[in-house]
């Protein structure tokens, strides 16, 4: 057997604002600038999920990626695409849309979908040029 | 001299949502769907500005790419990036923010502003998927 | 009402060999090499739809990106994808499945799908180095 | 000295089907979907080699690009591009040709060529949205 | 008979700088700012060769793209790639390199090796966002 | 908290030749080939900087993007965007500018401006094909 890591790219196209709502408008705006726009902007996110773990030596897949395609699309593009991140979902309520917590949001979503025996990193682009990955680093 | 096209890639991200006012909410959704969501939603946009025209003998430029990357970034992405459409633009207010309809009001907001002995072509890309072209075919 | 191009870009997955079934194994192997190895090659194929007609006052459309989308798939996507293009499809029995021909193919099969009032074209890329356009040219 | 990686990446388009041959037809086709179709579909793979060490003090190397990408053609690219890989190759006659065991092979028949003080690793596109990783994790 | 037009794209890198021999350095400071560094700097460009013509019966194809890939090579590559246009080759001495020029000197070197009968056009991406194509419009 | 990391991808444009100086002419062309030619060649590289951390609890930042990419536009694309790297700059007078130098260099330039409790990697590709990261591997 042998350790491979498989990655699925999906995306969803979603408006969203940076603000902190324990600080007033004035402080948001220095803050995040033209990103905290009270009447929102948007990105076509797109989002690489990557499993690890051994391949099934029946299959020879980690997972079947068609599967794991279709898990996405119920658990996260249901409630992500085309929407609003900061009304239309519940996990940005008090949490900041940064690209950083849209990761670790999707990884929660996911990480109790998919067998505890499989390593599992989100990695969201923003853009081209502004992408994150959770978590950090490689190993279990 | 020698006719030739020049392309300038720009980019801008805003949130927007399918609307016709003289309809119900009803009709809007059922045609527009989720690209109707109330609460907006939002993409990255990819403009390209197509210049055709005699190349300059001096310079050999059709004309300079940094003075019209300035252009477009003055008349069109300060308007238009991390905005949104239908809300903090005076263009979208009776005008459907379809891709169409946001290429021909980018067409009109700079066809004023360029040589008129250019002709001038706008390529815009909602999604890597989806994108418009105005005005279509070739020729002045 | 301005006239626009739209453009919609779809994916699928084929295999194919290049063969003249007029000419024996060593002309078809001298003309075509590796193209038309006898177990067939493959390759992911990029096709981009790009219809241009008059904007719809009341929509923004020039047609349904969504609707154009599911006609594809419905049409050509459903017919070609995890293909095997000589074999799978009645199109490649008689006429070889170059890039220009599958172009051809796809362009007779959507034009029929499509409003008569709206200009069609078809792109095909192979590979992202090689790609082919159908019908040649801008027109009416 | 200095620990780099460096990357190389070739393309090869091939012939497939996904097949267990311990299973019977209607088993295949119930795991693998239209992925077994028996007339084999295709893809443009992508492949990513990357080796890690000490870059050589006089020239600024870890190793010469120019060589590594030779070397792939000659082993990789050679045995794969413009074939079927269940019929054409020796490798997939007992191994069912997923994208992990394709990036498993490869690693196997690149490992042998390659100064045994560099880390090697894989990647493979099967398409844009659909890669994989061997061998999985980082450090040696 | 059906007119098709195909595509190949290709690569070179060259260091290049612009400059006006019949200006003094000032004027050309002024006129091309950081791009008329004395020392030069340079691009990977990306050229896309599109040929237009009737398919052969025979072949499917309008041209043999392998052939063209060879030819674009022999004749375009060979002569710029990893060299400095302005020194390294004939054409830039009295002509400046922009991008509009490179793209009517490659149209130049081209247009006599194809058939007569075949429509020639270039594209040259200097960058991803700063490309031409020569000549303007469509039809010969 | 939870440790994210954070990507930026930049671009600069920029001539360079390989080059040992303590070998003699013949030496170093057999070894860097074309990559060697006197008169210098270029490329468009692509800079990705990576940087891990925790987030901020109150932006959800790691650190804002902005910031980074404008330290980036001073520290590095100021320096090395439209630049000979063999001339223009003090880091290749005696270290070949192969893209493992030029990531090293980047390392050091940016590792003492930013947060000593942040990891820094940096990826540098010279093509879309041939590309190094710096630190290689995982890890604190």
């Amino acid at each position: 057997m042998s350790r491979v890591s498989i990655f699925r790219r999906e995306h969803f196209n979603a408006a969203h604002r940076l603000f902190n709502p324990s600080w007033d408008d004035a402080k948001n705006q220095l803050v995040f600038g033209k990103c905290s726009n009270p009447n929102y902007h948007g990105h076509n996110y797109d989002l690489e999920v990557k499993i690890t773990g051994e391949t099934d030596p029946e299959t020879g897949y980690v997972t079947d990626l068609k599967k794991l395609s279709n898990l996405i699309k119920d658990q996260v593009l249901s409630k992500f695409d085309h929407k609003n991140l900061n009304l239309d979902t519940p996990y940005f309520r008090h949490t900041n849309p940064t690209a950083e917590n849209i990761a670790i949001v999707i990884y929660g979503i996911l990480r109790s979908e998919i067998d505890s025996g499989l390593e599992l990193k989100i990695r969201l682009y923003e853009t081209e040029r502004n992408f994150v990955e959770y978590p950090a680093g490689e190993g279990s």
